[in-house]
């Protein structure tokens, strides 16, 4: 991948967890699982014959993409799958390289094989959210009757509590949480339905098909073919913007607490100057605001990718693989600052009362 | 309001049934009922005389505000609430002036009363997602059989049927339908916290005053504090944007099939040109990708003002008032010309089988 | 126009300037006047018989377009310019009816007259940006001496003077009031090239004509077809956006200054809160931040807009007009508010110095 | 950096060349760059020791930063500067050390490198610009007199030639590549104000000190304090999209025109499917609006930026650093396919001229 960002931002910028979840080798396994899974769902109801599966499955084993090949298949074709088909069928052999991908299209492939890494990556996420939220939890737990004043409108109103504030971070998050449910289960489903959605070439056994290949990937099937409808990844995309847009109003509370005037939070081990060797700056806290900006400007080119002309459609379609990589790493980052920034909070009130 | 577009350009772009239920009379009376409900409640519990909550509600037939001086108010204080109570506690007169919004904010009177308007506003657009709809069921019955050609990429694909596509439009519409339940859910809620969403005038009553509430205004009561917490507001527009992408993607495709050479659909009266009078143009179906494109860069903007700083952020919660009624204006619009561009299809289908 | 917003809103969120200069009557005087400097060159280059430029221009002072068949024309048409042209040639009548927008399309009128409506709209933001300029060196000549503690990443950094604070807003507005220049040049010209943009019915003396016209109105001739090339069209926006991001910056800087614990400004006359008759809050500089956000937000979709295909994209140009007048509008008004609130200062500097 | 895109899309979606000139050791190859002309300028007038920059330039010549130490640093400091200096200066050693970096503060290195990576990418893009233009007037020459028929909102309009729409798609890009003179001349600035932008440590030297700089690093002084004012930014990323904007806006005309029925336009080498040995689809075409949709997008990310308060504002820096880049590939990336795509015209016009 081009080198857009120095790799000493990637501390502050990405979260490496993801490389092994949505990268190269990823990428390749997933389809691969799909590949798989359909000539055994194939095998099963007929449509392949069984012996073709089983070498199929014994050839897998062995399969190792020539990436500069897939490389060149993607530009030429605008997605990768038909070269990472062709590469699997020459690896298959003769007489079995016809029945490899038997029905399907690259959609079909690409989008499982994005259900199929989703799947770590929520689970990630949602325990990252859970460490949050446990986060919170301490906090409330040491400083929820602390006096704060209630600020509104970047003035001061009343006094409230320090616990106040927290529940209403941890309200965003809860309900952020809870919603992941719904967001699993509209995107954890499989693609099937072949060149323009119809199935043609799946007969009256394609149901049966995806039933199979779901309770082998541990996906779901969808009452609809999902080629053009792209609902739900934007169901996703706002999901991943409402975990940053939530911690990105927790980290401008927590830069506004930190000002030097106001003291009502302290953070150990803030970041310094190259200037001002004193200064200590609230950096994951003014980085969950970065963050929630960016994934909301983002959240905008996925609901663009909503407008998916016809059977499918490449300029909306790349679009989508341009941006969601881009939102899952930053919410991942995200979730890993505010981790670390609430642990790092060593009081929370206002600082007569310290 | 300031006259932006010409209002030659309403039929087109804007939704004239919004105006009776987000314009200004609306929006009057919405925080009227919200101020009269509060009172009501907290007579129930005590918190304020029955005979104050009496003339409070006796007073309010005959109220009516001055729409300058609330003008008047809102720039001075950035809402126009505190205006709003200050003219109602004069009109409702002493003894019982200062028992008006007793233990509310500002905010609670405003979102409640986005509320109380959204239940209409939803109400309305369901129905004409119900309509639309109908209009894709009418359409399948007449012309699901005829053959299309499926389109990949802008390339003819594979033969299928206009039945294959107009699943996909409608499935994406369901789907809509059904989300809308979550949304309600969500929106349709009493916010009553007082100044700095910690209820502090309202004691250990706050709860079953906001039950009374919520009762005579038919929402329902949060289990949070909602007045920093905006993730419902995000739900919503999402949702908006997820209705106009989905008819979006429908006047997209209806727009490439109206193309003269690819003949897929005809549309009785469709727009000339000031230049060429034969030339008949598909302009329902090219201003629902407009209205889709439109939604999908306000939706940003939303979940920008995720990030709504301490207890109440002017600067966020304004943001709101500028992007919600737009994006519901171009919903509703949307949803109309969908429903005109359908019951205007008089054929769909490949030309050679017409 | 469809009311969306309470018109007790319009003092916090649009500039009543405006109304005059792009509303219904401004839009179809410029239509008018598009038509009639046409008829006027068309006749001087012998394209069209002098009589019936003459008559043309003598029926137009008593035309009255009927503004809800205009209405119905628009919405049939997709644009109004069809309608417009027509029932001018009624008005007309025979024999010249014929000869009213000979040799123009649709575009040609609706981009000229939006032309014609910049120029005063520019001029006023010109004159207000002027204003706010000289309101920065009314506050130079008052406090640029005063102490302030410079502030980097939310933290106090090293003390500076409020005359370096105050030449970094300055410089931002001096800049945006010299890009005008260019963006005026840009945008201020005559639109004339027939149905598709080959002026295939103005001939040999399609640039002569367009020349008469440019000197009749004010205007500049491009030297390429501007029809489907909208990139003027972006300039404009990104110059509306620099300009209400600059005075966004100076409204967030100012919010952070009227912080209680702060205090490094003084506001005359700040808002009130209808639970905390006590308080003051930053309302102008708080919604300076609101439209410059909204504004960012809009940028995006005149970007998209450049995608625009063919010929003319009923798709990308509608998408301009929903989009631009709300552009214009919050630029208005934050350059009306940056006034009112550079002209509310009372002091500026650390407290300590006060 | 994170993998968060598959290698094998880096053709599809990335421009190789950017990497050496703006990843990583670019970066810090400018960052030293920046250091270097800081003290040889700091001793020509006399503001460090002769010496002290003799010995800060014999020693940069083997300095190689250790990149998990400035990790570990930006993650710290939310920047890498404070760390690449604290390293340059342990290995410039005593007693020359403490002259590396003197009266500079972080934004100064980074914005400078910033300043000095865009040269050589502007170069890059300004060339490629060139190669479009070329190629487009290749197409001109063969083709411009070949019928067309003229499309306005997706319908027929009158015929026009293909040289009349290539002269649309050259002009978008013919300004662009003039506009590009501004946008270098406001981003190619040496940065130089100190820790809040006052120049306290420069003294009256400093303009002269960046005098000295700019000659030496090839760039110019701004007349401004350029930390806290972001609109050069903006400029840059307006200029973006409007190149991608421009190509999009081909890229779509193109991808309609080889449309199947339509036929104006042959592309030699167009991708394939997994599903459909047969077809051949646009691909670059698409990607094209698929890039012009993604930078159109971001634009509003950097438009947001411009609210960047204070002396420097964390949040909103950091958020160009994940959006520029991102803009920077896309635009070099359509460069490059436009350029191929246009390269892999055969025919173009009416199929019944063919």
């Amino acid at each position: 991948m081009t080198e857009l960002l120095p790799t000493f931002l990637d501390s502050l910028l990405t979260d490496g967890e993801l490389t092994s979840l949505i990268g190269t080798e990823a990428d390749c396994a997933a389809m691969l699982r799909f590949e798989l899974a359909l000539a055994a769902a194939e095998a099963v109801v007929g449509l392949i014959p069984r012996q073709a599966a089983s070498r199929i499955i014994e050839a897998a084993q062995t399969f190792r993409p020539d990436l500069d090949q897939l490389g060149r298949g993607a530009l030429k074709d605008g997605v990768v799958a038909a070269d990472f088909v062709r590469q699997l069928r020459v690896h298959v052999g003769e007489p079995e390289a016809g029945h490899v991908h038997t029905g399907a299209t690259s959609q079909d492939v690409i989008d499982t094989a994005l259900a199929l890494k989703l799947g770590p990556v929520l689970a990630l996420f949602e325990a990252r959210l859970g460490a949050v939220i446990s986060a919170l939890d301490r906090l409330k737990a040491d400083f929820a009757g602390e006096p704060l004043m209630g600020r509104t409108r970047m003035q001061a109103a009343i006094p409230i509590t320090a616990g106040q504030r927290i529940a209403v971070w941890r309200g965003l998050l809860d309900r952020a949480a809870k919603a992941l449910v719904e967001v699993r289960a509209r995107n954890l489903i499989v693609s099937l339905a072949g060149a323009a959605g119809s199935s043609d070439k799946l007969g009256h056994q394609a149901e049966e098909i995806r039933h199979h290949m779901a309770a082998a990937l541990g996906l779901s099937v969808p009452d609809y073919v999902p080629h053009a409808a792209r609902d739900r990844i934007i169901s996703l995309g706002d999901w991943l913007s409402q975990v940053t847009g939530a911690l990105g109003k927790m980290g401008q509370d927590i830069a506004l607490m930190a000002q030097n005037e106001i003291g009502e939070v302290t953070l150990a081990g803030s970041g310094g100057s190259s200037a001002m060797a004193h200064k200590q700056n609230p950096v994951r806290a003014e980085v969950l605001v970065t963050l929630a900006r960016f994934n909301a400007v983002q959240v905008s080119g996925l609901h663009l990718s909503l407008i998916h002309e016809q059977e499918r459609s490449g300029a909306a379609w790349t679009l989508e693989w341009m941006i969601l990589p881009q939102m899952l790493n930053t919410t991942g980052t995200a979730l890993l600052h505010a981790g670390n920034l609430l642990a790092s909070v060593t009081r929370m009130g206002s600082p007569s009362s310290a």
